[in-house]
């Protein structure tokens, strides 16, 4: 595409986007030189404000530009509560509920011995350090639902509880609004089960 | 997603890119900032370079960072042979054929007067000089063969036949490699009236 090193440049950095392929980075290259230079600019200046400014939060471990987050730092917070989620996304869906009054621990990711992932990569001595400050009753696990979030759940759970912490995990079951037709049978089952 | 100011930024021109939303564009900046930041300062540095150094080459209008393309300055060209590419991807299409062995002009885009893109805005001035300047003998429209590459195609044509140029247009026909019984109607429809 051309001649220009710049350009090579640019798509090759572009790739390193998750799912952004030669095709994309391309399309995205000619779009951002021909029709959004100005954009080009404002990207570049945001990544690099982003990549030098923000930090973990030293209490819950999501990001942040100062040393401890908005929401640790909310004196309306319940701080008897944890709620443990994968990452900021997961967290900002438990807030969307409103259901939620107490903290977070961010784990940023999850448990995936295949990926080389494990207890250390995932901060769980951060997050036992935390969950053991005297303040934190209950522990509440929200790791998604899947193989890896739910090994990710029993491995924390398991140690929070050698720590004699009250540990729960959200209920499984029938999403709200769904017809049990077309709901899957491993839903049904586990909703049969932790009926109430 | 967080209190962070940097993130919310980051996330908004993330977004300016073409096909990424609020989703994309808020995992791509977990992506970066939790596991390449070197990732987010190398595409910082490559948008700010590409924005500020690239520009259009002075004879066929594709992105270079001289004022000539490289394409343009090779003296082994053919010089008498223009072909008309909508954009840079399309140039390096044909040129992966090693079939042609002249120069291009690349619109960097095709009329489309719903978006308000007209000929002034694909070089149309710029291109008729070009091809007016003694050397070129015969200009082939490689524009694409959607409903706006054909417009465009036939402006253009019209435009350089005006001038007494020789102007060819791509084949169309049945693609390489494909059994009739899968092609569309319109391709064998085509590929009928122009067989040879």
């Amino acid at each position: 595409m051309s001649d220009t090193n710049a350009l090579a440049a640019l798509i090759d950095a572009l790739r390193r986007l998750p799912g952004v392929g030669v095709k994309s980075a391309s399309r995205m290259a000619f779009h951002l030189l021909q029709h959004d230079r100005a954009g080009a600019q404002v990207l570049a200046r945001a990544l690099e404000k982003a990549a030098t400014q923000i930090r973990h939060c030293s209490l819950c471990h999501t990001f942040t530009e100062n040393e401890v987050c908005a929401t640790c730092q909310d004196p309306r917070r319940d701080r008897s509560k944890l709620c443990v989620v994968e990452t900021p996304a997961d967290q900002a869906a438990v807030e969307r509920t409103a259901a939620f009054g107490g903290l977070y621990f961010v784990l940023m990711g999850k448990l995936s011995p295949l990926d080389g992932i494990g207890p250390k990569d995932i901060g769980l001595d951060k997050l036992l350090a935390r969950a053991t400050d005297g303040e934190v009753r209950e522990v509440i696990l929200a790791t998604n639902f899947t193989a890896e979030g739910e090994a990710t759940a029993h491995v924390i759970g398991e140690a929070l509880k050698a720590r004699a912490l009250s540990v729960t995990r959200l209920a499984r079951g029938v999403p709200a609004g769904s017809e049990l037709e077309y709901v899957d049978l491993g839903t049904i089952a586990h909703a049969l089960v932790d009926r109430k």
